[in-house]
């Protein structure tokens, strides 16, 4: 048996991995586009910040590890179609490919800005290890830097420039900073601290187009041009389908690849996963896509165990998210205020500010914790927080407690651990929740 | 309607505060023994250690703010003995007082180390601020510190002294500090840091005697004798309950007052709450005691509610802890393999060892998470975890995934925030669960 698996992102890696792990005598080819796999694209923004030393350190697996493993990996292999009734691939290079079964882990594009100017040379999109190393000598002549979008890799990127010292400029239509997820409550001390660190907060301001003579030298915006020496446009994840949608696998309402709950498409004897396909939102069942690394390694996992002929489901995602935004940590599970309400969910919200240590014990962090409680359930809908210690292990927490359907109650009213130097008397996230309950 | 609260510590706060608010006419009178309320004795060690400047920050509230809210508090003022038939107490100073309702909140005692010389002056017992305060001062002009018992308090001692740079032995019977309830794999990093940091330690070493003419000045062991300028003794804790029997009230088996789920005690209008009483386990419903001042508070808070003529129930507990030690921080839920082992718990272990953030990201930490599962159930019997961040959290984390009994599979596949610089890519907790799936 064949299995084939397009892309060497995450999902495909994991793909490849369980498709060995299901079928030990398969023989399993993996195609990537790119130069190198088993390396980490999250951490390219704090090599740029230089809280990382250099991108080398971003490398978690040499290609002799895959080599030893047995994995067969074709690197710089564009896969130019797909032929799912033929079962075979067109690979540039190597010609027809017949495959058993086929993974599809595509990925994602930068939404297209749709300005002018957009295909100016010197727009960075960070995504590749390679350009990034490129990006980085770049830098080290820069002054000027535009950040064009405060989404998540916006975010990471406007900090790790005010980390770097440049004068670093921040466009985004929303009213601050990941509007479009965030809550303000979290996000306005995440947008007061960037403006501490010196980063210049244009916030409701459109791109009208990128500016140059053949190379990118200033971002025109609804509020004047700024001239720039580097740009980077972080647009928001859009799944990248091309592959698919010509070999007419049917894609969904978020323009990613629709799945099972085995991450099998719509044609026979093809998997896909990770970014370039939407999975159902735990609690709403509304398709979702643009996810993590661990999320897309996950889907692949289990896309690959069973096109290796095993059996494994995918569950339904709460997504905990988590990351370091100017000096605070933001993390959160599912929706927000303004998602939920988008979406007509109702919720009643329980908002507290509590802290990380005992107050009298020095190095203590405010930690804010805003939770969205189904009136009728009286479960979670999601939640959102900013601190500095225990954002991602709340968020964890949260996710579980979404998963398990607990119920508020027993969140305001949890046991927790009280010891001066590592945790509060009162748990910020009971604060909350007992603040919700106040409201029921 | 009036009501006393015995006790002026967590419980006995908690209670007065639960009662003003369910029956906010009613007399609540508190007696005290001692010069002060509202203040944190958790976080003496870290004032020995200098890692809170002063005494006084451990002071949540003054005498003005509980008079301002209208409680009685008298100080100083101890309470000789209780008629529970007649519904009155007998205090010092002050005679006969009657009451409607009653709550007791009497704390603990360090047990009798029951050796010679434990009346001797200059024996340490960490307890009540003003006799930290003086010891303090003593601990300028000490060399050589003793510390007899590696209980959680012996621990947070010994660490404190080693930061304060006094030469520090460290004496206990056990194989390994906490060794009633740490497991070997979790504490042996405490232990190793301990030794790091200078203390000396002297495990498998039984304390013989208090040596010294009128004060201490050596401890003698089954090791030989230890001089010492100081000596601090943390012998495990029991529940003080000299009021509560001499009145007839029931005991059980752990020594602390029998309750029910609001604590009432034995006795027609009488509550008890924190220390002085025992509580069923979550798990097991066997009555443990002995627990935090969290866990006081809020005994405290149900059992003045009910006192006052509200309905509140408290429920059994999980016991998440957590502490620093060491260099280290250690924490768990429940039981761990040590106390389960003891109790015939049957229990299938998962260990696994992960990381704080991206293994790339500088200032990762180790974190060890030892799982114990019940291999018919396939839910959680207990964990302990040793590392540096994130032990608070995940031990809560833990606590809530015992109570909703959520099984091993979905702590094994649980979504978990990955994001450089503040979690990596696996969960630790998550890789300990595969880990014990592995055995099942």
């Amino acid at each position: 048996m064949r299995v084939v698996v397009v892309g060497g992102g995450a999902a495909g890696i994991g793909a490849q991995g369980g498709a060995k792990g299901a079928a030990p005598d398969a023989e399993v080819i993996l195609y990537t586009e790119y130069e190198d796999v088993g390396y980490s694209p999250c951490g390219i923004p704090f090599v740029h910040g230089k809280e990382i030393d250099k991108f080398e350190n971003l490398f978690l697996q040499d290609k002799k590890f895959y080599e030893d493993a047995g994995f067969d990996i074709r690197y710089t292999t564009k896969v130019e179609s797909v032929d799912t009734s033929k079962q075979e691939i067109e690979v540039a290079g190597e010609g027809t490919v017949k495959y058993d079964r086929l993974v599809l882990g595509t990925g994602w594009n930068y939404r297209d800005p749709g300005v002018p100017g957009s295909d100016l040379a010197g727009l960075h999109y960070v995504k590749n290890i390679r350009r990034a190393m490129e990006f980085d000598k770049v830098l080290d002549d820069a002054k000027v830097a535009v950040v064009v979008d405060a989404s998540p890799i916006g975010v990471e990127m406007a900090t790790a420039f005010a980390h770097r010292g440049l004068e670093t400029h921040f466009v985004d239509p929303g009213g601050w900073p990941l509007s479009e997820v965030g809550d303000p409550e979290i996000m306005e001390p995440v947008e007061e601290s960037l403006r501490e660190l010196g980063v210049h907060m244009h916030m409701q301001t459109t791109v009208k187009g990128f500016l140059g003579d053949g190379t990118v030298n200033a971002v025109a915006t609804s509020n004047g041009d700024l001239p720039a020496d580097v740009v980077v446009v972080a647009t928001h994840k859009t799944p990248n389908t091309e592959l698919a949608t010509a070999a007419g696998i049917k894609t969904g309402s978020t323009g990613g690849i629709i799945v099972d709950d085995g991450m099998a498409t719509s044609a026979n004897g093809v998997w896909a996963a990770g970014d370039c396909v939407e999975i159902p939102h735990g609690l709403t069942k509304v398709p979702i896509n643009g996810l993590s690394g661990s999320h897309a390694y996950s889907q692949g996992k289990t896309a690959g165990v069973n096109a290796g002929g095993g059996e494994r489901a995918y569950q339904a995602v709460q997504v905990p998210w988590g990351m370091v935004a100017g000096t605070w940590t933001i993390g959160g599970v599912s929706f927000g205020e303004t998602l939920a309400t988008a979406l007509g969910i109702p919720h009643v919200v329980g908002l507290a500010d509590g802290i990380s240590k005992a107050r009298y014990y020095p190095g203590w962090s405010r930690i804010r914790v805003k939770l969205l409680v189904d009136p009728q359930a009286r479960t979670l809908v999601g939640g959102q927080m900013v601190g500095i210690e225990g954002i991602k292990e709340r968020a964890d927490f949260l996710a579980m407690a979404m998963r398990a359907r607990i119920p508020i109650d027993d969140i305001a009213w949890m046991e927790n651990v009280y010891s001066p130097p590592i945790g509060a008397l009162n748990e910020p996230m009971a604060l909350a929740a007992q603040n919700a309950l106040g409201k029921l």
